[in-house]
């Protein structure tokens, strides 16, 4: 990914709330879909606090007249078209023609950015996999494969939804294993995930794998992703197939897609693997995939309680993480979802697994942070928590950072967790 | 459901082919999609070898306007647009005005009926599930989760093709339990498995359950559907998070939509459950549903190698099993995957799992067939096969068969295995 004037950090916007701004300056520019109050769903990108509405500029190529990225995604016209929306936004010489389609963000609902064709949930965060195997199995906390094979599994994409929807607590099948029989209501363990999520650009032909070289070529930008868990469902039911119900019901993402050519200054060297580890087999293994294929993203969650939010604080932080925990780049992901033919599909949604860290300051689940449940944790306003109460909200927050680059974020990925139904 | 004059043995269709017709009766009337020569895809109904073509009919309701069936499966409208399609095909009075809106089927290609937004694939048939169990557990071939639980997993929606598309080997990692690292190259026990599919008609809001009482009227119809499985990817991969590479790479259905409605005469009780099993938890426990949620469909895999292709054989058939074999009923299935909330979508698809006999007769799978890859089955002309090489062909048969009333099928369901990409 070339280096361009659009990651100049001495280059400013005309929309003054862009400079300076944590998540969506003049060297951002994500795209989405969003709804200005009363007028249907259109393709938008994010700048400062406002939203420019890219359908209503003349000279746009056709995939912008769209209710989904899907086209846009998997289109060539997308870098060169976030080039573009830089210059007028950059070059106060159009702020008089473009300036009218900007709306104020506040005004506007954001949707999901794309029909979802797939969604594909990944484990690459190596750490998360070991604290999770240690729980259950204390001798081999990771297994045999893990260390070859990029694991994933199918999720489901229905139930996707943009930042802000609330998340009902589900109903499920759960047993403990002191219990006699399964019973049947609401879950009892739930928790969050701390994850990434890959959008597919140009997808692939059913029967013709993605070569690790093309692998970036296939992938559009990155979002945060928060695979909501019900964890005694997820114990019960697993066997042997793997998680179902104890996932699909609810997956919350930040609804702009972070183009990778906005990312293309936050790459970095993959360091996850440690030396000694197995080399992966030749149609994972790329020298300059090693040399740049990771990223420079920091990554948060917050957890705001009822009581917290009734009292107008902002919520308490209770990991910070990196996207350098994942095991495997994001080019390693896509060849492996591709080297059995599978076609992905432009607006296909990957997610990473849980980014946590190797120590306990950045564990990406309640799971992790509990020690499986067995030792609540203690919020600063006293407030205690090994799973989920209704009330709760949890937000993601990332920031791409890099030495002489203006940092970047993805924006809101948060859900109020709302009671069970009856 | 209604049994009603469309069920009537006695009625006739002014098509000739359709009467004797072993699929394609004037009581079944399939929805599909199709493409006479040159032209572009529309919704038909299938009548013996003929397609109607309803979009170049009069008076029509809006959802048969569409390239895919999503909107009429979730309509109300479907039904009885069944009842009207079936006085058009059966009085005499219509061949004028509707004759020339018919196809001969073999000159159409008939695609994907929907546009499938989730996949889901089930494990129902609990015989399937004792033989596979069996092999890698012999202590204890049903996980004790099994006789509560519906088990499932998400699917991969990209891959699904309609009959005669050829499914290309998959590429993939295997190491067997002998080898000192995992490798990668094409699948060396490539497999099919015996399911039938369900399509989703209605959908339900997110949060928002399906009680098991409303669960049929959100199902559209049954199709057949084969589950084409990499063995050795799947043993190597699915830990701990299921099934992922093994299955993706393609699956085949049958590409009509037998409706619920032609399906009513073939309701059977459920007899899967043995006496003495746990009785299943109250949100998936209906009398009316035990009375009748099973179905009377008789269900076949034919082998056809390429020999017999180049001889001009039929090929020959490797197991006569039936739908009687699910333990979950079609309601249980769909009321348990919404049970925690998950919004179904009209034109989703279900797959049941492997439906096997729990004698020799009926094995739904090579694994089963050959015990793992054991022992070797013998066909008539002499070959042999532990998995399935390039050439074969994998045809499945399905037939609805009920005293009284005329027997409807599914159509083909069918592809030819190719060799993997170099």
């Amino acid at each position: 990914m070339k280096i361009d004037e659009t990651h100049d950090p001495a280059r400013t916007s005309w929309v003054e709330s862009a400079n300076g701004h944590p998540e969506f300056p003049l060297q951002n520019l994500p795209f989405g879909v969003f709804a200005p109050a009363g007028k249907p769903p259109r393709i938008g990108v994010a700048i400062g606090d406002r939203i420019l509405d890219l359908s209503a500029l003349p000279d746009m190529p056709a995939e912008v007249n769209a209710p989904t990225l899907n086209a846009l995604l998997g289109s060539p016209a997308r870098a060169e078209l976030r080039k573009r929306v830089f210059a007028l936004l950059a070059n106060a010489e159009h702020r008089a023609s473009v300036e009218p389609h900007l709306h104020d963000a506040k005004d506007c609902v954001v949707h999901l950015p794309a029909a979802i064709g797939d969604y594909t949930d990944f484990y690459v965060g190596i750490h998360h996999a070991m604290n999770v195997g240690k729980l259950f199995r204390p001798d081999q906390p990771l297994m045999p494969n893990y260390k070859h094979v990029p694991i994933g599994y199918h999720g489901r994409a229905s139930s996707v939804r943009a930042s802000g929807q609330p998340v009902v607590r589900p109903n499920g099948q759960r047993k403990a294993p002191d219990d006699t029989a399964p019973s049947f209501g609401p879950c009892r363990r739930l928790d969050y995930e701390l994850e990434m999520g890959i959008w597919i650009g140009r997808g692939n032909t059913l029967g013709q794998p993605i070569p690790i070289a093309e692998a970036d070529a296939h992938v559009a930008g990155l979002c945060l992703l928060n695979d909501w868990s019900a964890r005694d469902v997820q114990a019960w039911e697993y066997q042997p197939l793997g998680p179902f119900l104890a996932k699909s019901f609810h997956t919350t993402i930040s609804p702009w897609v972070v183009t990778a050519e906005a990312l293309a200054p936050f790459h970095v060297a993959q360091a996850a693997r440690p030396e000694g580890d197995p080399r992966p087999l030749d149609y994972l293994w790329s020298e300059a995939d090693q040399a740049r294929g990771a990223y420079a993203i920091e990554l948060t969650v917050t957890l705001r309680t009822r009581k917290m939010r009734e009292a107008g604080l902002p919520g308490e932080v209770v990991a910070r993480s990196t996207a350098r925990h994942m095991y495997w780049t994001v080019a390693q992901i896509v060849t492996h979802h591709a080297s059995n033919g599978c076609d992905l599909r432009s607006g296909d949604l990957l997610g990473t697994g849980t980014l946590s860290t190797p120590d306990a300051s950045g564990l990406g689940s309640l799971l992790e942070l509990t020690n499986g449940g067995k030792a609540a944790i203690t919020l600063a306003n006293g407030e205690t928590r090994t799973f989920l109460e209704d009330g709760d909200e949890v937000i993601l927050g990332g920031t791409a950072r890099a030495d002489g680059h203006v940092a970047i974020g993805f924006g809101a990925c948060t859900a109020v967790v709302l009671p069970s139904p009856v």
